[in-house]
């Protein structure tokens, strides 16, 4: 019998965060237009099916709502797929993280975001989903973030937002 | 007591191969000139230190010689930490799998590249090196190919040359 | 007798703009560190020396004060040189060449910006610089606008908020 | 009567070239597919109809036959536009530009290139072709190069291979 590709697994589930921000010209601001994760995985030569990437939403998280939050989780939830990756803005990644443990899924769900947006030519934004995948197929069940080359469970990590980076509560 | 940050388990071998290919304008032609591994890590905000970075090589991997694979699983057995990303040309990557597996090390080795030069806008080397972190600190001891995203024990893994990807042996 | 290289006639005035924003992390926003021209040129592989280019201010051209376009001015008709590039904000770009207009320096003058940044892979920036550079070497002294590919004096451009563009008032 | 946009006198002509080459994943080398010039003058903000650009050969330089030489001529007389930029590889440019000149078009001919490929980030193209832009609209008719930032009448000119870069034959 054929093993099994396991990327199959994994369904993407995209809210925004700076990951997905790009420039208005005409604003002069940085804004949502659409998700850049379908170039992304085309960039990193990943064949994930377009279907298994679904926009929730495409806010700054700082913006979401608890109602937005409630999308998340039913999406989570109801995704057929157990290996879930949800791209998130940073600033409220953990609280998310939390929100999403309560509901106990049965599924392995990391959380990434980048700390400048992809479609800036120094974006960790890549390296990160790289990261993401990688977390989301070696972990078992439980909520995850993944960000600094480090994939932390979401009751040990905060965002320590002077250095900008993610660390350990532990440390 | 502090929990120790999993990122001082690894350590970064290098021995060439596209994703540390650059382009030599008066040449004309692509060639090596040093590793751009530490500035893919300062991009994806990752903190290594810079003397867990160690280049062993910077070669083609059609170039790698018996001796060159010798230098990298003596360095693999070598290396103090138990985690080891080997940066290597796609061609023979798994032909170096294999040898490093031979050695049997009590390490998790992840070797990783990329198909296009993480000098081209387009690169899949940054989600890649992603991939790996995230490979490197959640597998057991081993040896593993990371690559399109996917994570493959060595002995399960091919490079599909005519359309440029590694596959499953097994599907 | 050897031939002048042309480029040593000319000096670069930076004083801001889209241009030579950067993305902080640590805020989540667009703002100035230094500026990019330096990195630009030697992109570009032109060997403007270092000390030609003068960083005069590092703004949003909305933020701009009159005295502000007095130092832009006074650096202008200071300059030893006949040939200078100003890169500016494009917001009121036209409105510091009315200044330096009215100041009729016997120079070529050639005002020029960025409707992306050019932190963004997708910048104009860049090309930008290079019509700015082939603008400044062969007009006469006057005072130009060099967007979008085109060469404007002065007092028959305007920005087509809007668009996005400059175009001339002329159509 | 409005004034005529003097971008609408253009007409690009494509030969190929180091500006154009791509990297191909499964050969492992340069080559190229299609040309990039569209994708430049779109990311430069250029509004230049598509049907101005004209792809007449995707040749390296080196590899440039006199039959080829004498395709681009005629394109050249042919051009119902009065400035023409064409896209070239720089190892023979002075050449293509010396048979141009012989031909006497009472056309402004700019030739330009790159020394790095715009698919790599860290290009020199994009400068090139704006520098190109200002160039064609502003000289009078002849025929020129574009390179390093400087612009120079076709008989004074050389490529410094050892260095890499376009210099004059006066100094």
């Amino acid at each position: 019998m054929a093993e099994k590709n396991p990327i199959e697994q994994i369904r993407l589930l995209v809210t925004g965060g700076t990951i997905d921000k790009s420039y208005c010209p005409v604003e002069g601001q940085l804004s949502f237009s659409r998700t850049h994760v379908l170039a992304m995985l085309k960039q990193a030569r990943v064949t994930l099916p377009e279907e298994k990437i679904q926009t929730l939403l495409l806010k700054d998280s700082l913006d979401l709502t608890e109602a937005d939050r409630e999308v998340i989780c039913q999406a989570a939830i109801a995704a057929p797929e157990t290996k879930l990756i949800i791209t998130h803005g940073t600033d409220t990644m953990v609280q998310t993280a939390e929100r999403l443990a309560a509901k106990q899924p049965a599924k392995t769900v990391v959380l990434v975001g980048a700390m400048v947006p992809y479609t800036f030519s120094n974006s960790d934004g890549l390296f990160n989903l790289g990261l993401a995948f990688g977390a989301a197929q070696l972990l078992p069940a439980g909520v995850f973030v993944a960000m600094n080359g480090r994939i932390f469970p979401w009751h040990v990590v905060r965002k320590n937002k002077a250095q900008g980076i993610f660390e350990s509560t532990g440390k």
